[in-house]
């Protein structure tokens, strides 16, 4: 078959990808991406202390409730870039699953877990510790998440979400950033299941009217 | 046929969209976005003065070409929020014609008129004047390009390009900034164009593999 192996242990949108060893071996390492600390009063009793400093930290204005806004203020990259509107708006609709619009603590459990497993994934796979993912990085991950990708795809995906500003393919690549990593793999996850499920007969081919290839590309992030 | 009146007089990239009567009765209105105004030093003889004006102002390092980095510090939103980088790598993509990696005076000339035009374009459509696109002036823009989508798709585009941060249809719209509704017209138009191609019978089905599903969907904007 010559796409991504269905079902090969890959798991996000709800968790990290397994499928590799994890935990020690490639040190500290610099931050590849995730939450600006702030200051934050002490945990309340019964409740994960450090996890909900994290949340009282993101939660500036104290409401007890993290705006997108506020989620979006406490993201950054390694590069201390901030997190393109697009990623944000993609964790919103992971892990705002009451649709309130907003974050409580127990949504942010999940959504902190999400990015922290990331932020090794992206770690492990950022061999050469440059902080960025570069084309062969990104090859390597895809294809321990389960994705056996067409060189071809592969440039395309590196030319997309590399933070390269030039015209597509032009210009020396500067790398992918933690945030556009991950949207690059969810992206990448979401339309291979998207094909799937279109391609019932699995033979490889799927037909598709307008309607339903723009629906298809148009939900992806 | 229930998807866009193919060629039905709408032409971006390489221009603006023709197909409304443009210029005068909607008044100066808010900028909605384009080039943040810095010094230059006078024109040289022979070159239009004002395009000569913002291609210095642009250049910032008085190198003779803009780098992207240059350009994308230059191009804001009517609201004073930059340019997606997304948005920034189309133009490139788009006007870099000898993929030098940066604009020369040529083809910043193209590119000063492609988003003068648009600017136009995203004035007349805002009609309320809000200073962004709602879902309503988003389908008057499409329709008028000769896009004839379905509520749907155009729920679908209204929430990829919304500013609103919130989980993917909920929480209050924000509306469409000027650098992301340039890009929602330009994804809409090569996607259709990509089906379009697909399309070659022109019975509103295509037939596609995983590679060409994939490579059509990661080379849209």
């Amino acid at each position: 078959m010559s796409y991504g192996q269905y079902g090969g242990g890959y798991a996000p949108p709800t968790g990290a990808p397994p499928g590799y060893g994890g935990g020690g071996g490639y040190g500290a390492g610099g931050q590849p991406g995730g939450f600006a600390p702030r200051r934050a009063a002490g945990p309340p009793p019964g409740v994960d202390p450090q996890l909900w400093n994290w949340f009282a930290a993101v939660d500036s204005d104290g409401s007890g409730q993290i705006s997108a806004h506020e989620l979006q203020k406490a993201l950054i990259n390694g590069d201390w870039t901030p997190f393109d509107l697009d990623t944000v708006k993609m964790l919103m609709t992971i892990f705002d699953v009451d649709r309130s619009g907003s974050i409580g603590y127990n949504e942010f459990a999940g959504l902190w877990k999400y990015v922290k497993d990331w932020q090794n994934v992206y770690r492990h796979f950022d061999r050469d510790r440059s902080g960025t993912i570069d084309v062969r990085e990104l090859r390597d991950a895809l294809t321990q998440f389960g994705y056996n990708l067409s060189p071809r795809l592969l440039d395309l995906i590196e030319r997309k979400y590399d933070i390269r500003q030039g015209a597509a393919g032009h210009g020396p690549a500067n790398g992918i950033t933690f945030d556009r990593f991950v949207r690059a793999c969810v992206a990448v996850k979401q339309l291979t299941e998207s094909f799937q499920r279109l391609d019932a007969d699995r033979d490889g081919w799927v037909q598709l009217n307008y309607e339903q290839f723009m629906s298809t590309v148009l939900t992806a992030p």
